[in-house]
């Protein structure tokens, strides 16, 4: 009977992922939109642009979560022979991109699985 | 590298599920609880005291699920012998409350073996 329900309901998993330490809010997917674009295009004003974000909120965002985790996840610099500056994610950067993106496809599987069970 | 930065942040997944029908949403952790609660009383308005629902927000959560889906997720009727009334979830309640679970669990088994790794 449940395969019925199923079938008529035809219902999809759908979530949101964030990141915790020690219970606080520190990285979900608007942080992670935001630190990939800035990956993609080497500055902090190219990538906020890129994800449809002011320049102001998306310092704010970055200053935030390296506040509360007490590291860097960007490095800015002045930009050399063609000026303008930029920005490089750190270490800590990648490694949120990353583990995000692993949890979230892992999540994804689960939910596409599941689809094929029911 | 990953892994000092890993053990240094100790970072745990959270996430809210919903599920989804034609990209609109049905079902999440406020309905699940109120099922749950009303299957384990029995009756609508305990089921809502239960989690701390007022009465009508909580017919306002089942209503609206019902008329998304085309189908009835609880049965109500007035009491025999010992007066009162009651509710009891329909099989495609039950299905709802199994199926948000499920992939509840089987995200939380994700979250416990990822971290295991990192």
């Amino acid at each position: 009977m449940d395969d019925g329900i199923a079938k008529t309901l035809n219902l999809k998993p759908h979530w949101k992922l964030w990141l915790e330490k020690d219970g606080v809010y520190v990285f979900g997917p608007g942080a992670y939109d935001l630190l990939r674009a800035i990956h993609e295009t080497g500055s902090l004003t190219a990538g906020a642009k890129k994800i449809g974000m002011s320049y102001r909120y998306a310092w704010g965002v970055i200053n935030k979560i390296e506040k509360i985790i007490g590291m860097r996840i960007i490095d800015t610099f002045r930009g050399g022979a063609v000026g303008g500056g930029g920005a490089r994610i750190t270490d800590v950067g990648l490694y949120l991109i990353e583990r995000f993106a692993e949890v979230n496809k892992e999540f994804e599987r689960i939910a596409l699985n599941e689809e094929d069970d029911s």
